[in-house]
């Protein structure tokens, strides 16, 4: 079994790489805090005797070596960034997890036939750069590399730029580092664990998403002078959009969110004119995903005709539904049950690295319970328990896999 | 009559304090732009041979002498700041017309009875600090100059910050300039006069104005895991709110705006928690102000309750409805009259520093027609005829009030 407190420790240590007031960490993928996260997980790395290299999108592979070096290693790991008001354990879990799985292995003079590497996946929470999971997504041919250098944040910077400016644009061209196969331990983030008090999650399957940017181009004119029924509302039509999308995804029994909504030259007596927005999609079922795309589509053109004004809404990322590989999903139950944890098969809300990986690689996934189901909060939180449950399920389904 | 070419003249070398590449103004109220139209202003005074002091909240008055100096200036003139997308002539088509109608009676040599006073009214538009009209409400006791001299912008600098900052805190105490009356000359802003083929407004009446800040406290959570029936969406909850008050505001026939909408921590794949937002309600009936606050309070009760989030409201401006003084606005009528322009009485849409000085002194005010009624927009326009012609009211009025 793994070392409970170390694990712990080290979850409470990284905290503090963008630690707010409120218990949670502010950690945006490529800027200073999540440099200095990378630099102490490296140097963790290297004091483990592990070999760390970088690809050209910043993602980090720490090598442990196996009896056979001709195999490709077990890939383990998740991601180091967090959302704006995300939590200490969206991520970082995975990550730690992996390092303790290798901490425990030296202490205990465990040798496996395949290496292992552990990584770090730049950008998996998709808030400064879109889209989430963004180098997994090249790693495995999503998109090419020059395509996501040039990805813009807010402020106009470019992940070449930024990757740059943290000093982490490696040398290894992305794609190159090879697998055999990979296993992300992650925080559930939603309710089912906790509500129905298992401890262990074997993700067989993933959301599907979809994200768009949406632009609303009515007319700026004076609140105190413009009849209501002449104003062209960017504010009133983003109200009704908001509203429908609701209405469609709750019908068809799917997720719905608009997460950004901006409105250019605000003033208090200005009628809005311009509003920038993005929606947030999701099923695990690949139709319903259509048919929700289609229903908020059909409703922006009626809302917009009626309000007459502009609305351009357009697709920035699909990525269709996962199913992980059945070996690997059977290897982590297989790894609960022996441990003697209560689980159950599950799948993932969110969207993560291990969903792209699974295209190019036998890939499954380890959950553990989320307080209240929350998460992308500062409040998210998980138990000393739970986290050292879920780096258990891991380090035993890698050994199955790796072989000792 | 006024020089209708200088007058053009000097409404378009001003608009270059601040013009934008769309033809329009941003001159945000004691910023940079709004410092340098300040020192032009202040040059063309002192070389037209007019003294220039500075009160302790910015506001500019430019006396011309008058026959009998014991007698309180008539007082003429508005404002140069802007909105962040305003026009070119919201606010300035006042003081400028006020200079030409100077200029002009320099040129004729003729002396008035009464002296005349131009003034620049420090923050008409209300855009960066609250409330609008700020430095005439304090002029006419409605606030203390310490309280406004600590209001902040979303920057948290404050007004007095702000006048050091441009070197415009002057040593002249509120409220110590005197004026026997005033007359407002300034664009509609609105429909009416176009529509009607009117070239002169002649104000009897203000509508009143009501201003709220707004703050919907719901619970960010991730937009993945989150059930659409366990969400506390303030996006959703504000949807609703914009929806209701257009709803109100419409049956009762009276106007309300939500300007301004400002989501915490923003994030594609993340449930808003948080909003801050702004409500302008307007009507020249008090009795349907007060029906449309009711309203509104009573629907953001119910979808709060509906959507159990908090939700704050309070409203940080109430200004009554205004009437004009009635031999004011009988002079403005007169000067139209006499001078051949087609004429209307006529309720002003927007706020006015006029409608402050009315409270403690006699104070009218003359309009031209707006393009297409469109204002607080870069498209803003009047033609060169209206200016002028609004000038000539302007400057007969004053005639008739101060003497020849
Ligand atoms: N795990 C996680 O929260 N990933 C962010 C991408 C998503 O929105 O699902
Ligand atoms: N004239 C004008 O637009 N004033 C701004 C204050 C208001 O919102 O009415």
């Amino acid at each position: 079994k793994i070392n409970s407190a170390r694990l712990w420790d080290a979850i409470n240590e990284t905290a503090k790489f963008g630690g707010t007031p409120k218990g949670g960490v502010r950690r945006l993928t490529l800027g200073a805090e999540d440099k200095q996260v990378r630099d102490w997980f490296r140097k963790a790395c290297e004091d483990a005797g592990l070999e760390v290299k970088i690809d050209a999108l910043g993602s980090m592979f720490a090598l442990r070596k196996g009896r056979d070096m001709s195999k490709a290693p077990i890939g383990v790991g998740s991601h180091l960034d967090t959302q704006p008001t995300g939590g200490k354990f969206d991520g970082i879990l995975g990550v730690l997890g992996a390092l303790e799985m290798v901490r425990t292995l030296d202490d205990a003079g465990i040798e496996t036939e395949t290496p292992i590497c552990i990584a770090n996946w730049t950008n998996e929470e998709g808030s400064r750069f879109a889209p989430a999971m963004m180098a997994s997504a090249a790693y495995a041919g999503d998109f090419t590399v020059d395509d996501i250098l040039s990805r813009k944040d807010i402020d106009g910077v470019t992940v070449g730029e930024a990757l740059d400016s943290i000093g982490y644009r490696g040398d290894v061209a992305v794609g190159t580092q090879k697998f055999s196969g990979f296993v992300e331990l992650h925080i559930e983030q939603g309710p089912v664990l906790e509500a129905e008090g298992k401890t262990i999650g074997v993700v067989d399957t993933g959301q599907g998403v979809l994200w768009f940017d949406g632009k609303i181009t009515g007319f700026e004119s004076h609140a105190g002078t413009t009849p209501m029924h002449l104003r062209k509302d960017a504010l009133g039509t983003l109200a009704e959009i908001v509203l429908a999308t609701e209405r469609v995804v709750t019908e068809i029994g799917a997720l719905g969110t608009i997460g950004e909504a901006v409105i250019a030259s605000p003033s208090r007596n200005v009628i809005p004119g311009e509003i920038a927005f993005t929606m947030d999609m999701r099923s695990a079922d690949a139709g319903k995903l259509d048919a929700i795309e289609k229903g908020v589509r059909e409703a922006i053109t009626a809302i917009a005709a009626k309000r007459k004004v502009e609305v351009s809404f357009d697709k920035v990322w699909h990525k269709p539904p996962t199913h992980f590989n059945k070996d690997f999903v059977n290897a982590v139950e297989n790894a609960a049950t022996e441990l003697g944890y209560s689980h159950r098969r599950i799948t993932s809300g969110a969207g993560h690295d291990a969903c792209n990986l699974n295209n190019v690689m036998p890939t499954a996934m380890v959950f553990i319970p989320s307080k209240d189901g929350i998460s992308h909060n500062e409040l998210e939180s998980s138990t000393q328990d739970d986290c050292a449950a879920g780096a258990n399920v891991l380090m035993h389904t890698v050994l199955a896999l790796a072989g000792v």
